[in-house]
């Protein structure tokens, strides 16, 4: 069946790229706004932030450019975790946090305060808010349409995409297995599709009428190009803006992406128990099996992941990167979006 | 009447200097953990985090030195806000606000998260919790107690100190007038007291029988051993570390301590509703009565102050500095320590 031509975004941008959301420091106000004065645009990562530090980082981004600009947020199921899993899984890092001379984190379920995040997009309505990990109930995305904010939802799946079609949605960032980071699957007890991305889109594209957003591995001008003529609106980027001047990718981060002793990039529930892809390294290898309590593994691990990052242990530091690393370069993200505009 | 002998901490450290809590970035683990490697004691700054962020910053300072540490948490009492002052504020603010092209933020009241990161301490047990802005009740300080953490209050008065010793602190923390940032008088409605350090420290010790840290305003060794003559256990200092190697002041804020166009502090309501000491600027000279709701008027310039530090806008940032602000020197913090150690 011929497809038909591709669904538009309802807005529009110079260049058809999308700066990823990347929690956890990269997703500067600077990297955003300079992705979105290059012609594309780009996202806050509003995830395992206050409401308070959302506001600041909006207010900042939107002093630095006029373009539009993308918020993501994350919507933590609940989950009945194991509480003996949880406590096998502590016992096995007491050796990780004892070399350290610190405690293994104390595992609780919070929301990542959903509603008062939800609140300051209300007040201070970015261009597009998105939402990773589930999809909101459909009276949120109505609300959120109704006041002049496009709602995206993170999918990974057909499935997927058509509750957040069916829920409301105006657009859809179909994110492929080869991304860093975090899986966007809805629900972290399944373990993420491993279909191409290209036969993702594909999928997606039969299945819902919405723009698409895709990405996942995504670092040459030539695979923008192939993505974008599967139909996808526009082509998301993250791991390749990670060495940009105007990212807060640690200095840790930034050197495992340009060491070669790093070879190859994995998916692990090691670090939060979502599934995400990083750099290979010890704990990953060490820690297989970690449940899929999110986020209470996250808590868990947190104050190791503190001390590796303090220590610069970069075999016990997650390391997100998509499987496209290599081709990441460095300088501003005017001349990354340059290099990869079709 | 002649004072008796020094009441001694309940800890020993190699130099009695006290490295301030100051929230807002400039009290990264490394600073904190450079000031107790050199002998003192670092604090960590819980204001204005999420618990996991305090987390994050224990476990990272545990890494990075074996001595004692502090964190201070905020006691945010409940308000009862004048709604039509407060939108006055806001309409003065507008066109603060559209010079940005933003928004000027939407007060509220919350408590700080103080409930999530008295867990924290309770899970980590730093050797030392502060609070500032207020006294936790007695069953708080109790607990902490019995848990082996010795718990400190900021005051600012005689009366204050009272009330914190009689509630089961064991430990004040006496601020004088000179000190940079946030009073932490415990009334926000109150103008802070004037009386100077000396005097209070003498007034506080004739009404209580706790170890004193004392500080404001302190930046050379002959004002640090003066503090100590006055029967003070430790000296207090802030403004002194903001420009060390390992403190996270902005870059923006550290320029403004360097400028010779910065020639006096002054004391402002006008940032967030509570009387801090900061350069004076344009900001504090035209915003000079904006009432006392805190932490609502926080969040109503959030934004502004967000765009501001975007901007790199001296006069409208919230620069906090103490009135010895002039010897602030820069490098790492071992050698700022080792030009203050008495």
């Amino acid at each position: 069946m011929p497809l038909s031509q591709p669904v538009t975004l309802p807005f529009d941008l110079r260049r058809p790229i999308i700066g990823a959301p990347m929690a956890g420091g990269p997703s500067t106000p600077e990297l955003v706004a300079a992705v979105s004065n290059a012609g594309g645009m780009g996202f806050l990562a509003g995830g395992n932030k206050t409401p308070q530090q959302l506001t600041e980082q909006i207010t900042s981004t939107r002093t630095l450019t006029r373009g539009p600009i993308g918020v993501n947020l994350f919507v933590v199921s609940a989950n009945d975790a194991d509480d003996e899993e949880l406590e096998a899984y502590r016992q096995e890092l007491q050796d990780e946090a004892a070399g350290y001379g610190i405690e293994v984190g104390t595992p609780r379920w919070d929301d990542d305060m959903f509603q008062g995040k939800l609140g300051v997009i209300r007040d201070l309505r970015p261009d597009v808010v998105s939402f990773t990990f589930g999809c909101p109930d459909a009276d949120v995305l109505d609300e959120l349409n109704t006041l002049g904010i496009h709602t995206a939802v993170s999918v990974t799946s057909t499935a997927e995409a058509c509750t957040a079609e069916d829920r409301g949605a105006t657009i859809l960032v179909v994110q492929g297995p080869d991304a860093g980071g975090h899986r966007a699957t809805f629900d972290p007890a399944v373990e993420p599709g491993t279909e191409p991305l290209p036969d993702l889109i594909t999928a997606v594209r039969n299945a819902v009428g919405l723009p698409l957003i895709a990405g996942g591995g995504i670092g040459t001008r030539d695979q923008v190009r192939g993505i974008l003529a599967l139909g996808a609106a526009a082509v998301q980027i993250g791991t390749a803006l990670l060495l940009a001047d105007e990212a807060g990718t640690s200095p840790a981060h930034r050197a495992a992406l340009q060491d070669p002793a790093f070879t190859e990039t994995k998916v692990t529930r090691a670090f939060t128990g979502r599934p995400a892809r990083g750099l290979r390294n010890r704990f990953m290898d060490m820690h297989e099996r970690s449940g899929h309590a999110y986020p209470q593994i996250h808590y868990i691990t947190a104050p190791l992941r503190a001390a590796a990052a303090a220590k610069n242990d970069l075999q016990a530091l997650h390391l997100w990167a998509g499987t496209g690393y290599r081709t990441t370069r460095t300088g501003p993200a005017a001349d990354i979006m340059a290099d990869l505009a079709p």
